[in-house]
């Protein structure tokens, strides 16, 4: 059984399109399981409910030389520790490519799209292979969570399309009502500690090269209810500070992003964050905070512009 | 115009690769121009000419930043000197993936089959656009020549099939007629300087890892006629032996395939080769010559090979 997997800290796309791309391997010749690479944030077992799938268990310790499947990531700092002993025969993601070499000659696909599951659902009807009812659910959930029902600049046609192709086979009449139930599931963050706050949708990047190579940590809390995550601000701060200490950070970044108004309000850890937000976004960092505006994809707003920044000049 | 090319030292699969790749992006949205590396060996003028195709112009120097797409190759070594400044946008290749970083997210599309055109073709196929003449003859000579009309153990069920699908739209109706002279091409070396005839198809590896790294050039020569090949050994073994000093590299193989036979007779160049050579396969050289019988496919018989040998030891 190949193991299939997304990202640490993982989401619905992680989630959503391990089991999907799983499912689509074994029912075309290559058996394969669905593992997680840790606990679930609040929307994606309220999708797996609906979905009517069970939550997939946590990846046991592969050892050296097993061929593994990833979905939603490839950069090894984003992955199982050991990724570099494991073989890696297979990727589909939506990521840019970040350092990762292959024994030999993987199945990689990779498209600039909002989410896996719209690479996935293109597979599925490349290959006439037919799209199940608990597959459509959990394909339309991961895209209408990595878009934020299409609010999110990393949107694109596919994505769009996708979820009006899924929509009807799993048997939702209502998206935009089946979106907001997801992203309350998401908000209700109940008395969830800091630590595992800033954890939730947390990756580790490293920008620049050689000595000068700078590891940041971004942390990123999607919510419909921005009020409540800033006002734990002070608790928020401190993990922040234990996290950068603990992994030998350069910085850590908590962006709080407002789903429904498309808004992004960041956590600054320390003069050395202010210092470089204000200068890539000419923004003013007042109390610990960066108000960076309608810049809510990490992927498409802040990862390239800290990459730019970082980059070592020609 | 998006330039597309392939490998340095380009053979029939890096040039026609490049070419429908080009045509199928200008088609589908994506003006696109194709180059190639280097000069031509024997067999692509055959092909270009026979399927009424130019020759591509060489790639132009291109300005750091410039959106790219490679074929047929991936690893920074085997492509243009800055391709690490360029901005790699498409990837569509059947070799393993080495430590390539994207600024964006990519199109990637690798799968182990025989040859790149194989899976141009089902892009094609998959998006519902027409295969014309020019490109169905393309294709299918470089699928022919990447496999060695099939004979090479690289070969899978989905370049046969691309084959008969693309013959009659070639207008070839004995594909064994046309494979021949397409490899008679190849082998007529005439005086073609050694210098010359180690470059033809010639890639740099780099095995193992750190300050234990050691880098490697392997030649192949496939041909019809490798008595010709073998006759001139001595010139051979001084042009890698000149290669090896101006590239400073740890040692350099020239494989001499017999393509009907489907043998090697590989050239060793000193006691190093000769060293890792009988320990990797366990035969002997004699006269500076190792017999490595049927293994054909430097990708996949020779690279991986070398690459356990000097794996670091977990």
């Amino acid at each position: 059984m190949l193991p299939v997997f997304g990202h640490m800290n993982p989401d619905t796309d992680a989630v959503a399109s391990a089991l999907v791309y799983a499912n689509f391997l074994s029912r075309t010749g290559t058996p394969a399981q669905a593992y997680r690479l840790g606990e679930l944030n609040f929307e994606t077992p309220y999708v797996l409910q609906a979905a009517g799938v069970e939550i997939p268990p946590l990846l046991p310790e592969l050892s050296a030389g097993t061929p593994v499947a990833l979905v939603d990531h490839n950069e090894p700092q984003q992955s199982v520790g050991n990724l570099g002993e494991l073989d890696v025969t297979r990727v589909v993601d939506h990521h840019r490519l970040g350092n990762l070499q292959t024994a030999a000659v993987p199945f990689l696909r990779f498209e600039p799209v909002g989410c896996t599951a719209t690479i996935l659902l293109k597979l599925h009807r490349e290959q006439a292979v037919s799209v199940e009812k608990a597959g459509a659910h959990l394909m339309l959930s991961a895209i209408l969570s990595d878009t934020l029902h299409f609010r999110s600049p990393t949107t694109t046609a596919a994505d769009r399309e996708a979820v009006e192709f899924l929509a009807p086979i799993a048997g939702i009449d209502d998206v935009a009502a089946y979106a907001m139930a997801m992203f309350a599931a998401k908000s209700d963050l109940g008395d969830t500690p800091a630590e595992q706050l800033l954890q939730m949708d947390y990756k580790e990047f490293t920008f620049g090269e050689g000595d000068l190579a700078q590891r940041w940590g971004l942390g990123v809390i999607e919510t419909t209810n921005p009020g409540y995550v800033l006002g734990r601000q002070a608790e928020l701060l401190a993990a922040m500070d234990q996290a950068r200490a603990d992994q030998g950070l350069n910085g850590v970044l908590l962006s709080v992003v407002d789903i429904l108004h498309e808004s992004n309000q960041t956590l600054v850890l320390s003069a050395t964050e202010q210092k470089v937000l204000e200068e890539v976004f000419g923004i003013q960092v007042t109390e610990q905070r960066a108000d960076l505006g309608n810049r809510i994809s990490r992927k498409k707003q802040i990862v390239p512009a800290l990459e730019a920044y970082f980059a070592p000049t020609l």
